[in-house]
């Protein structure tokens, strides 16, 4: 019994179905934005909606069955994601009210979409892997970002009240600096009260750009390190090989 | 007789005169913009560009007929792409009427600038062969553009449906977010309706750039592993020489 | 008697307590931000205030006397930053007049965020030794910004004097033309009256993109070739140290 | 008599005076352009500008008869740049008429603040030598501007005529959209007329940065692959040794 779940769940015919389904869902979803045209397949996009939910269950549902041992399906971080994309989406939510919500819940099925191209994972798990290399930096950056934004609260509240408010408003400000975007339009709107305000904007753009490259360069070495370490010991051993044998050479003679 | 079309092909005054007739079509095409004062040359450059269009047409010949065979002729890339740009431009289009495209496909002839030059070719190779080591990544962005225009177009559609309408039109807004171009105006736009829309353009922004720069480190660690790669080998061979050398000399003893 | 302030300053439970006193001050300067909602609690924040000034003196006092000697605690840049910082927050300040100047005083304690944690400590050292290897390339750029500024406020001052009214004001435009933002309205601006402005506004950034990229690789290239230089060592010194034993062997037989 | 001036030359407060006359020639440019406040310090600033003009005439005299031979001199780029500059500013210009160029040739002399300090020839020397390195993808962008602004005008020059009106407005205008500035409003005014226009913009920028990637990331490897292969040789020979004396070994047994 649990063998025919198996061979369901590695048959290739099987896994291109999943792959149809999961893109048929996307474009469900795509197609439902241009609402004007398409009211009239609203119903049947309905239905392909309960489809697409029912298969999503079933489709997990072989795949715990033929792993033998739930826990071990578990495991296993994908298929814990996996699980938790179809439970969510199996929340029933009354469409009238929080239509909203429904919908967000249907586009979040699309995560299905990276957790079942290997590629995708790989790539994935490579972006988590770098996250520790840069994890100190972005702290500091937030740490920066929080000074900044209580400098530029304090002084530039009563100008813009929109964008310096408030500590979080301003955090938000100096993002918006961060990318470089419409910060001079800010810069002569604060130059007028402080002519001493293109210190706090010059700097903290120099400031930012500075971490920034030296996260990246610093990124850069990190790898470029561990793979030149990866390959040396290969050298190193048939060296020390030869080292070895030439003593014994020396102690024969 | 082939041996003279040979002879013509590989002449460097020809050669010569081709580039001219590129640059000079390249020239016509730039002069025909400023339309106003240049109605006068308008007639002359109509001959220049009957001229233009069979020497092309004459010079691909000659090459064909340079090749002896006219499999061998089209099984190089870049001719191909010569004959079909040769081709395209001969086609008669009816001036009066799609005056367009007629005018697009003249400036299409300027794709043989591209061709013609081999350093040009070698960039063209050279951009192609990088595609394959950042294709998934891009497949990836094109999976997260598309998950979030998918939300987007759900939240901010009524508040701006020229850019939020539906999901194309939600991308190509997304593509601007992340040239980081205008996407303040964006954020300020549905802040006032989603006071956590901000979030959206935050994770969005942060997300693109994380992905941005691992494929980039990505690619240099790539080409930077497989240039020493090809460096070590030579190393190793000599060491493995050395080694066993020093064991035929063991075994002498 | 020092060895309890010793044992105080190496405590694990004193230092989790400094920590939370910083992030608590940290949030208070946070919350001050929120005017409005909070009024009614400003009274307990200044009387957190003055508790978090006195703890940050009695802190520093404790690590002073640990250190046994006082010349020896003031060796460590990172202690002279510390001592710094609480004494600049003792200053009193007349809350009706400057409360401006108290108020960046209050955001300036925010610093010992960076100095408490190692890691924090580490990346700004890291940083300013980055400076040097960028220094001279900072300093150009400060000419090319100079020399610009200087044409830029001799053609363009009556265009726009508040953009290019003085050579300051004029580099501060320019900083804006490096980030790339706004630079077409400036350019516009000035082309109706120069039209060769373009060459202007085209060549800074080309030039700045130029030598900012120059040194993003000269640093990249200066980090690569050091660790390189740290490795190559130890396979030479084998390589010379099998080189002798063979030379030894020659001789023997 | 020339012993004299190859004294003064190398003489260590000649130079500082040389780099203190730059110094003060940069300042008082700066201090022209704050016009208003500083119209009674225009006479002195008069004055100091012929004493700085025949100053560094007299220098460039020195260094000329100091290098005992005019043609020695010459062969060095750097006294030909000084010599011009130099030439140039003593150019009489009447003050009444064209007073911007006569401006414009006093900033030019800041030019020595460059030619001056060695570490700035340096500098400038390695931008020099990375041009060609870089050259064929400058001038295969430029092939790929001209295209792109031959469509754009063709397309928009009815549009926006000030933006697209001809190919030297629509290149400029390209250049703008390389610089991601401003794109989304250009795309916006054409995207009613022609709904496929976002391809033409989108298409530009991805390409755009992908040439720039790649030219980028082929400076990188090219110099690391450069040093590596400055120090690779020296393990090669020192293996290539330690090969043909086992060799000398193998014989001798």
């Amino acid at each position: 019994m649990i063998d025919l779940f198996i061979k369901i769940r590695n048959n290739n015919l099987f896994e291109a179905f999943v792959v149809s389904v999961i893109l048929i869902s996307a474009l469900s979803i795509g197609f439902r934005t241009f609402d004007m045209e398409m009211q009239v397949y609203l119903v049947y996009l309905n239905y392909l909606d309960y489809f697409i939910t029912l298969f999503f269950l079933v489709e997990i549902l072989i795949r715990i069955i033929a792993e033998r041992n739930i826990l071990r399906f578990f495991k296993q971080g994908w298929n814990v994601f996996d699980f938790s994309v179809v439970v969510i989406s199996l929340i029933p939510i009354d469409n009238s009210e929080t239509v909203l919500l429904a919908r967000l819940i249907r586009i979040f099925r699309l995560m299905r979409l990276i957790s079942f191209i290997p590629q995708f994972r790989i790539l994935i798990e490579a972006l988590i892997q770098s996250i520790p290399r840069v994890g100190y930096v972005l702290l500091f950056m937030f740490v920066i970002f929080y000074i900044y934004a209580a400098i530029g609260s304090l002084l530039f509240s009563e100008i813009d009240p929109l964008r310096w408010g408030n500590i979080a408003l301003a955090m938000l400000t100096l993002f918006q600096t961060a990318t470089l975007e419409g910060w001079p339009d800010l810069l002569y709107a604060a130059f007028e009260v402080y002519p001493w305000s293109w210190l706090f904007f010059v700097s903290f753009i120099i400031i930012n750009s500075f971490i920034f490259m030296n996260m990246i360069i610093g990124v850069i070495i990190d790898v470029i390190s561990r793979s030149n370490d990866d390959e040396a010991p290969e050298n190193i051993k048939l060296l020390e090989e030869i080292n070895s044998k030439l003593d014994q050479l020396n102690k024969k003679l």
